[in-house]
């Protein structure tokens, strides 16, 4: 095992090559990195560091030979792989949310890597999850958190390139005046929002919501005693969009507020930008941008904001985040 | 003055047009119908009862020959409106959200009625508050409210036909590769959300939110004490999709809402849809639909809902609705 080197599962996804673009232009210090993925996508030639790495397939990949594994795959990839990632004993960085054992966002709680042993099975959050945490945490620095709530109107990009290919699918088809077909989503999507993402468990929460419910908890612990959350699929390709409203136990200074945002690294707020948009302002952004900061007019303990992001850069950005710093303790 | 007449003004507008629409199907014991129009829109024939009215430009038309005027303008044509409106004394129905004396919604409010003036000047509210208003009165009686949060996802026929044109243009734009203009809109609708439908005003809400809460709270009075409000464009042709959290003081019982909503006229509870679409199933209904309820799960005092509600309809079968009180009251 060479604690340096990387296996990236998933590296043809959307996210995988996200990931695979950071860490080339943020220089990160490791060793050999093996692209993999499953199937198809195997085989294809991929640019890292000037040279081509050839795409390998999953099966028979030994995962012992590298010392961080960052899966880009969906859940059900990363369950097969359980067993080999556990017995190899290596770092495990998790996009999927499948059986995450810790999610960290490197700002807010990134000091509990201190104390996991090496080989930790790490959350990478949501994007939305880290849109919403990294605004509480900034805000719960100010003031006491009573509570709040989450709209989170979701790109379909957060379902895979499947996704993006049924939401153009969809809406060419509707303006050429054919009948639209759904197979990924649950209905029409394009011209259209759905008030969930994906099939709702036993309480009326779908997974997705219950994994933003849980990674918000996880970062933010005791700073947000309760969030409401639900998750709308929009008829978005890339960026989701972000409906903010956090109660605290005295009143808000606007202010105050507007400071301490603007000086937080990856967020973004843009006073004259004032109300941004995923599309028109957010892709290819590192930040989150933070707008419409205001106070309810009858209460002032209330804070609204609009947040948006690069929901697929945002997630990259944090795994190849916290491989630096699993890089930094190793080295 | 015929107190039995009906003056239309807007009468080519979509909402216009619902309501001339919904004063047939319903066979609101009227008298005489003017159809109203500013400008081009004038000169028209539409079918109303199994003949062609002629629609008449509003210049020179007389106020005072009609008993009850609906607003299906913009703000600024009903502002221009107001001083012929008040001097003829006529019942005003606007559903401009331009200077309402008294939202009402029959089923809520509608006792206020009684203690009216006949010539009151009276504000259907927008569907979305329309919406969320219906089921937090429904709520309210099974619990006390505490606080909510509201996040509207509004369809650009919100803005009028100019709404809807320009999202289809957009969205016609992008699929050929071309660039996007906007012009109604603040920037790139189609594909995209706009997390604010107009202008902020000097506290950082929209026209549209300021609207919404007054609505809601003219609407409900005490029975929600506090309400956060997010306005968002979304990219729909029609039909409305709303996120609503409700905070109660004591533990909502799951069964007792969903027989409390069920039950309710104007609400749709399908529990086999379970999670509705505005495009996929309000269109054309009459009701607000009413999907996804349930309750937090670290927390039973916190309900989440989500609504979607044909916005054109909701809106023209309020106004006629109300029409047909004033009706009654005068007869």
């Amino acid at each position: 095992m060479t604690a340096r080197d990387i296996a990236l599962v998933g590296a043809t996804s959307a996210y995988g090559e996200a990931i695979r673009e950071l860490l080339d232009e943020r220089d990160v210090p490791l060793g050999r990195l093996h692209l993999l993925a499953s199937g198809e996508s195997a085989g294809q030639n991929l640019p890292f560091r000037g040279s081509n790495l050839r795409v390998t397939g999953l099966d028979g990949f030994d995962f012992a030979q590298v010392g961080i594994v960052i899966l880009a795959a969906p859940a059900a990839v990363v369950e097969t792989l359980r067993p080999q990632l556990v017995a190899a004993g290596c770092a495990v960085l998790d996009l999927s949310g499948a059986s995450a054992a810790l999610s960290v966002l490197p700002r807010i709680n990134g000091d509990r890597l201190d104390q996991l042993p090496a080989a930790a099975w790490l959350g990478v959050p949501l994007a939305a999850a880290q849109a919403a945490a990294s605004v509480a945490a900034v805000l719960a620095r100010l003031n006491t958190l009573h509570d709040a709530s989450l709209t989170a109107c979701l790109a379909a990009s957060g379902a895979g390139r499947g996704g993006v290919e049924e939401l153009a699918r969809q809406a060419t088809e509707l303006l050429n005046g054919r009948p639209v077909e759904a197979r990924l989503f649950e209905g029409q999507l394009a011209f259209n929002l759905l008030g969930r993402t994906g099939a709702a468990t036993a309480d009326g929460y779908t997974a997705q919501e219950h994994r933003l419910l849980d990674e918000c908890q996880q970062v933010l612990g005791a700073r947000l005693p309760v969030l409401d959350v639900t998750a709308v699929q929009a008829p978005v390709f890339f960026g989701d969009s972000l409906a903010l409203s956090l109660r605290a136990q005295a009143p808000w200074q606007l202010e105050q507020v507007l400071e301490a945002l603007g000086d937080e690294p990856g967020l973004a707020l843009d006073e004259e930008l004032d109300c941004p948009s995923a599309v028109g302002d957010a892709l290819g952004r590192e930040e989150v941008l933070v707008g419409r900061v205001r106070l309810h007019p009858r209460d002032a303990r209330r804070l609204e904001c609009w947040l948006v992001a690069d929901n697929v850069r945002l997630s990259a950005l944090t795994a190849v985040q916290l491989a630096e710093l699993l890089l930094k303790q190793s080295a």
